[in-house]
């Protein structure tokens, strides 16, 4: 079957480099990889063999990657909203303790769906019940590093700990290497240090990376000082979690010292601002930790503290948030904003060599979006309209792996309704 | 003609009181005015007498108030974005001292375009050239409060006043009392307190509103320290501005005594939020303010410091911002924020005698949410979703007067691809 794509004027930024940008470009696909990018006209062979997007009035970015979620949380969108964070995670609790793997399945998948309608072609998940949703993004056609979340309870988390291996060894590298699997402690306040040092091991035996939340809270700042005398940056150095490549999610309170290590370390940091503002958590330093040269994503957390997963959103809560906070409103300026919602945060998720820019020889995950609105009229700086005023709506083929999985605002692998009529009936069930 | 409307199988968020939500109801428009609102079923007789708009899946709010914004600005969205206030406002008046009334004109309809699509109903815009803006409005259908912002230039600003009392005189109360014309000296650092005095005492004798900025940076705080040795709510408390009624953008920086002159002379202050962040001003104190009983309405400010006119974002952005800044995830909650940009927002700008909620014997002005969206999917909680879930692009219906300004998503009264096409004219020209 002929895969190939050929995506014709249209405006493209590639995120290589700032200056390659291209006015009216085009992009050629076969199967899976991008072969060629450039100005137009295309060379005239390549339409036979290709079918065609007219990317006319159109603007082409590397597909969003949405760095840190919790999929199955979408069941949970403004279930509980304007409450204290502890009585917030206490209504999320008693409810994620029942939900079936069926739900799991179904809430994922809405939160698919709402992620390809919004251009976004990569997430990093963790949650419970994954090999469900591995399932599930085998048949939505996304790329995703999926992570079995453990929190340490009484046995002490080995049992969880043999499932999660079990989990990486049988999905990581699967469909295509659209799936990768990573292990998950959840939180340094909810896992033992002796249980993430076993993860940590695991991770090298597995050759994988690790995914959790660091430095959320001033509480958790609290509570890894009573119990560890530490800071939790501080302590995850000691008990050698950075010996891999690591996920953290958040890094709202850190030290000096922390943003060193996460510099050295090459740890990839998500950004979640949405969700620190929401919870009242607090302001990330990011402009700080991007001028130290830590690698920094974007991520949206659940959808049930954010409460969508629309990166286009992230990327301008991001900015708008750096610029206030600092009182400079260089801060955080348009395309370094992009650049953590594509090529930096791909970097963030060691996924680099695969996805993250458009150019010849990374896998075909790529976003076009329509930029015929008033909202984006005149167009007199793409970039700037991507992050300050592009909307979800806006986005109107999301292609992965060479696989266009909404074609002109048709989702092409997931029946919308059928999503639908299952989370109306889970939502009656369980809430 | 008959002009009646009969809106079905709708739920309704009337704003009246948080109780008076209703899931299945009905709304019945004579002319220009709310007749009657219920739950379902409707009295059968009003089928008969009215098209039937159907709510199914559709959520209806009162139509969203933008209390402060520029809307020829929308020209300059994206211009000269990450660049330090000083520069930018440089930019800015450098191409707006080049703009001529055909330019304004267009550059306002694109505005009315992007606010009616976003379920925008009234706003309430500062500029000049607004006799052909006034055409606009008549012509879109909106409802809008408009003033002509005074700049005090060497001149000392008499032919200015002239000019705008004149304009005040000839639009007031036109368009079927769609339109309200207001004075607007632009700020206390660009008006002298003589000058500023001589308004009000226009605005007595034309019984109009005043609109205005006040205590937007740190700059102005100091500016009117130096000149005046005042904090600028205190100086304009002294020279008498609040003897009449005052939409006043942004209060950011204000003392406990400005905060209880601003609720003691019931003054309508507008916080914009993503324009405070953008420009790096900084955070207002709503929660604050709403404590001690300010009335305070939200605005978008123009495009170029946005860069969108989208309510549903300015709410989003409004209520997270106080969550973070304050710490408290209990901040300005979702119905409170929604008030802000309905009930309150109209009481900000005096009109809540005419709009601002869903009840007999208000104007017709609603706007209608269709919920049928995977981002709002499943529907927890119907206002929760309005601030923390929906987007512009979910607006189905947006009724003004009694009149469908956009029907299912298509506009009745502007041209879209008309404007769009002297917009690109107008950028090639003065850009």
């Amino acid at each position: 079957m002929m895969k190939n794509l050929l995506i014709t004027n249209v405006t493209i930024v590639p995120m290589t480099a700032e200056e390659s940008f291209i006015q009216n470009g085009y992009i050629f696909i076969e199967s899976d990889v991008i072969k060629d990018v450039g100005h137009t006209p295309h060379p005239p062979h390549l339409k036979e063999q290709a079918k065609i997007i007219d990317g006319e009035g159109m603007v082409a970015i590397p597909g969003l990657i949405n760095g840190h979620t919790h999929t199955p949380m979408s069941i949970l969108r403004g279930y509980a909203d304007d409450f204290p964070l502890m009585d917030w995670l206490k209504k999320m609790w008693a409810v994620e303790d029942r939900m079936t793997e069926e739900d799991i399945y179904w809430s994922s998948m809405l939160s698919m769906v709402e992620m390809i309608k919004s251009g976004t072609t990569t997430f990093c998940d963790m949650y419970y019940g994954m090999d469900r949703i591995a399932i599930g993004v085998e048949k939505s056609g996304m790329r995703a590093l999926l992570s079995q979340g453990i929190i340490e309870g009484d046995s002490g988390g080995e049992e969880l700990l043999t499932e999660t291996v079990e989990f990486v060894r049988n999905w990581d590298k699967s469909a295509n290497q659209r799936i990768h699997a990573l292990l998950s402690p959840h939180a340094p306040y909810t896992c033992s240090p002796s249980l993430i040092e076993k993860m940590v091991e695991q991770a090298h035996i597995l050759d994988c990376s690790i995914h959790t939340h660091l430095a959320e809270t001033r509480e958790e700042i609290n509570i890894i000082s009573e119990r560890h005398g530490d800071t939790p940056i501080a302590l995850m150095e000691k008990i050698g979690l950075f010996t891999r490549h690591v996920v953290a999610a958040h890094g709202v309170y850190l030290t000096d010292e922390e943003i060193d290590i996460l510099k050295r370390r090459q740890v990839g940091l998500i950004h979640n601002p949405k969700s620190n503002m929401k919870l009242a958590s607090g302001v990330a330093p990011i402009a700080q930790m991007l001028d130290k040269g830590v690698t920094i994503g974007i991520g949206t957390d659940g959808a049930a503290s954010n409460n969508t997963l629309d990166m286009f959103e992230e990327m301008r809560f991001a900015s708008l948030m750096q610029k206030v906070s600092l009182e400079d409103p260089m801060a955080l300026p348009a395309y370094e904003t992009l650049k953590m919602g594509t090529s930096r945060g791909a970097a963030a998720l060691n996924i680099v060599d695969q996805v993250g820019t458009i150019e010849a020889g990374k896998k075909a995950d790529i976003t076009l979006i329509d930029f015929r609105k008033a909202h984006l009229s005149p167009v007199n700086d793409v970039v700037s309209h991507l992050i300050y005023s592009a909307k979800a709506s806006d986005v109107a083929y999301t292609i992965v792996d060479g696989s266009v999985l909404m074609n002109n605002g048709k989702l092409t692998t997931i029946d919308e309704e059928e999503v639908t009529w299952h989370i109306e009936k889970i939502k009656n069930n369980l809430l």
